[in-house]
């Protein structure tokens, strides 16, 4: 590798994203701080080519996706973020143009969503391209939600829509086509994950667990349940979905199970208990985001979701659907 | 990838490392908290099979050298390490057994520094082996120390010896040998660091300027003198050697440019105050390792790195130690 031009793309473009605690970038390591009445959530998830994304997909949106998939796992604690590091794995052959698509998407969404830069490294290798991203958020101090805290009688909820990005990554490498326009769409879906950026504060507030959806929907339903010692009961007719979404699925029945556990939702999965719901439902509004019931939480086997499909009890093994 | 056996691995061998705010790793974050009095130093280091460390090094030894490159990035800062997190990218090709033996030496680490797991990912790929490690580490109020302080008059030292890790790799990869005991030696320190753990109180205190070397001694000294815009003049044969690394130098002086620029040392280079040098060494005294002066900081070009030889100022240009 030529250490020279990696320092140089440290400076020209790594240096422009850091924080004011970072020394630009310029020393091993860094302080990180978080203001009075908070607590620090720190999360870390990397994302590897062929692996997490398509080495078609435009590396502005693979940055995009490196930090949000983070995103959604600080939003889903009821935090905010604000800073991360990165340790950036390039491939041999990535030349200057690559590494400025790829810095100008981690400008795009840290201005979006109010963070910098705040260390890491940077290596090349013979390998694919991995992205590992540490991200820093910020909760009111004690507020910090885990997937623990569900409890009988709590109400299920979920951000946004799912199955898009399932739907979008068949799209994406070819197994699935419609018209230029709906194709677009899902495959922005799959490369930039949209989590609900701003729910933070209901949750923190109101919800007594959470997480985000990354693995499909039901398995990580299942998973919640299980951290938690509790079973859900949940219809999934009610799984919030997009007009391009319920299109597809009138053409084909099948593609439901994608929807349902193909994953790469980056949405929120919340419980919140009975005597908050009203508080919870007014507080999301405020912030322009949509959630969804979706069913609840009851006695049972732990990790136990039971389903109905209109109402008609399924006898669809939730396990089947995490291995798409 | 198979995932049962994913969340098998995490529990059976990750959770069993995992600190006590980290929910048992059955969360996708955690909270961090720094004591009273002191601030929060995170860094980001990545190693990657083939890059960092060889497919034929043992999986316990590449589960320490990941944390030690880290660890001697927390110390060279003044802090002491107590986190971190964890990304690891696991070949399709790994067993149980390969797990089981990688967290063992995560294990034996993590008791020697005092340090628990507090989150991460796992990942399967086609790929090769990357761990990548973020760790966090606890300095006194203001007292963390980068390379950006060092001045005019200060004293330039370093830890423990240089060279045995540069000259090891050329063991561990077959192109030099000289007897079982030798090789094993070398090699040996080629794939374990041997960061100063326990210095950081005395860099705390006393030096300006600090920063690890892991780029090859020269270079990154011209790297603390370039950021701290300042010049040095250093005689090169006060290096500290072992006694293995003396005896290879006998032989073929042409591999005295590796140990001055061959990297993987991870040990700290320091810089401090006239004033306090006496205080630095009673300091250092106390936790059994051992600096060594080389020089001092002068003024001159940013960077500019002057040596001498047995006191005969060399032409030798500093750039060429940093490519081998």
């Amino acid at each position: 590798m030529n250490r020279v031009s990696e320092f140089q793309w440290i400076s020209d473009y790594l240096a422009p994203l850091a924080g004011t605690t970072s020394f630009g970038l310029k020393d091993d390591a860094a302080t990180l701080t978080v203001a009075d009445g908070h607590d620090l959530v720190v999360t870390q998830d990397t994302i590897a080519e062929g692996v997490h994304f398509l080495t078609s997909d435009p590396l502005d949106t693979v940055a995009q996706k490196a930090l949000r998939v983070n995103v959604s796992d600080i939003i889903a604690k009821g935090a905010a973020p604000f800073a991360y590091s990165m340790s950036l794995g390039m491939p041999d052959k990535w030349r200057d143009a690559d590494m400025a698509l790829f810095c100008k998407g981690l400008a795009r969404d840290q201005a979006h969503y109010g963070m910098t830069l705040n260390g890491g490294d940077t290596y090349r290798s013979s390998q694919k391209l991995s992205i590992s991203i540490t991200m820093f958020g910020s909760v009111p101090k004690g507020r910090y939600v885990s997937r623990l805290g569900a409890q009988v009688g709590d109400a299920i909820f979920i951000s946004g829509s799912i199955g898009n990005a399932a739907l979008g990554l068949q799209f994406a490498d070819g197994r699935l086509a419609v018209d230029a326009k709906t194709d677009a769409e899902l495959i922005d879906w799959y490369r930039v994950p949209k989590p609900p950026f701003g729910l933070e504060t209901a949750i923190a507030q109101f919800a007594s667990a959470s997480m985000d959806v990354s693995d499909g929907f039901l398995g990580d339903l299942r998973k919640l349940c299980s951290a938690s010692q509790v079973a859900a009961d949940v219809e999934m007719m009610n799984i919030p979905t997009t007009p391009s979404v319920q299109a597809m699925l009138q053409r084909d029945g099948e593609l439901q199970k994608l929807v349902w556990g193909g994953g790469d939702d980056y949405q929120c999965l919340m419980t919140v208990p009975d005597k908050h719901v009203e508080h919870f439902r007014a507080e999301v509004q405020k912030t322009g985001h949509v959630v969804t019931q979706l069913g609840k939480i009851c006695e049972g086997e732990a990790g136990l979701v039971s389903i109905t499909v209109n109402g008609v009890p399924s006898s669809s093994e939730v396990e089947s659907f995490t291995h798409f």
